[in-house]
């Protein structure tokens, strides 16, 4: 444990930040990356506090926790603020992912072009059908998941995603912990058991439009 | 307000419940749906505890914002508490969605078999590119965006789905605020500004690797 993250764990070693802040600290990151492509060159906390909707006080709290960002009379410097989040997101180098899955939202995965400005690169993918396997989808080279071990070393590969249909979710998650993958971003709509060392996170597009729904019933209940 | 609803709203009738407990509504949810569809009738706290990895206590304390649901001795019974859980979420009733961007991620989405599921039907689709409009992706009609406003009363669309790049989100969001919708799924990666008596919930798939990342960086800190 490095010395300039002494303030984001406790002496259990657990992480003490806010999931909040961690969310946010995203959310900063893809508001300064767009001031720099506006052509602005530095920001302060009232600037991202207002594009964020939080207040400026939130703002310096949030960035405090992971040191010292500001200058005094000047704010933050874009291009220097970027790279101070990206390095705690740990993405100020490539992460080589794989995907698993090519359905539908799989192949619009691979098309998507958000990735890559975040840091991230799909470089293989994998399925059970054999009419997909030993093709290029989106200049991706899909392989039989059987091979998905020996490709995670080869290719580097720590983190992956997953698109498969829910019914085959498990199995693909237990060969990709055995595979020594360390993160899954899980499209499947169920919950999956992992080893407590393998992190999941989980995208349900229905339980998002579930949770727009709640909003927008329980809105506005003055009235 | 209704009286069986007190409890969500505080004195000024602003919702007092976590978020984080509405996240988990989600979830319970999906996973009673799942033991009906493996056949059984009932569960309870230690079980749905253990599925979504919260102790039974949190569990209780949950489902206790929003009502009386078990039944001493039996538990709860799960055809009861899916429709009381969807009751709250509002989803006992199909919601009519409009997904306006037929790209890649857009037409993902169509073919997207889940929505349907939890509620959601999306019934019209909208672009720019005359092209599209007035085809027909995955059975759903495409719309010229300018026809949102007629569209959306007809067939009474409330929510609407938005992939379409960032630089033309806020644009259609305006489009789509003037034409009545009240809530919004957004997938461009850019915050998007409303009214206040529009819901928005954004889904960035870039930020939920860098979420990812994060934690497999942090991870393991102990040692």
């Amino acid at each position: 444990m490095s010395e300039s993250k002494s303030k984001l764990f406790n002496e259990e070693g657990d992480l003490v930040v806010p999931k909040a802040v961690v969310g946010r600290l995203s959310l900063y990151l893809r508001e300064v990356q767009q001031l720099i492509r506006d052509g602005k060159e530095t920001t302060n906390s009232t600037e991202l506090g207002k594009l964020l909707r939080v207040t400026d006080a939130q703002v310096r709290k949030d960035l405090a926790y992971f040191g010292q960002f500001g200058h005094p009379g000047v704010g933050y410097r874009c291009q220097e603020l970027v790279a101070a989040i990206k390095n705690i997101m740990g993405t100020n180098n490539t992460w080589n992912v794989a995907l698993i899955g090519i359905g539908n939202l799989g192949r619009a995965l691979l098309r998507y072009k958000g990735f890559h400005d975040q840091g991230f690169q799909i470089v293989s993918a994998f399925d059970v059908d054999e009419k997909v396997i030993g093709t290029q989808v989106e200049g991706v080279e899909v392989y039989d998941i059987q091979d998905l071990s020996e490709i995670v070393v080869e290719q580097g590969i720590r983190l992956v995603a997953i698109s498969v249909p829910s019914h085959a979710a498990q199995t693909v998650v237990d060969q990709v912990v055995q595979a020594g993958i360390e993160g899954i971003l899980n499209f499947a709509p169920v919950t999956i058991s992992v080893p407590s060392k393998v992190r999941v996170i989980g995208v349900d597009l229905a339980m998002e439009l579930e949770q727009l729904a709640f909003t927008v019933v329980n809105r506005d209940s003055k009235s």
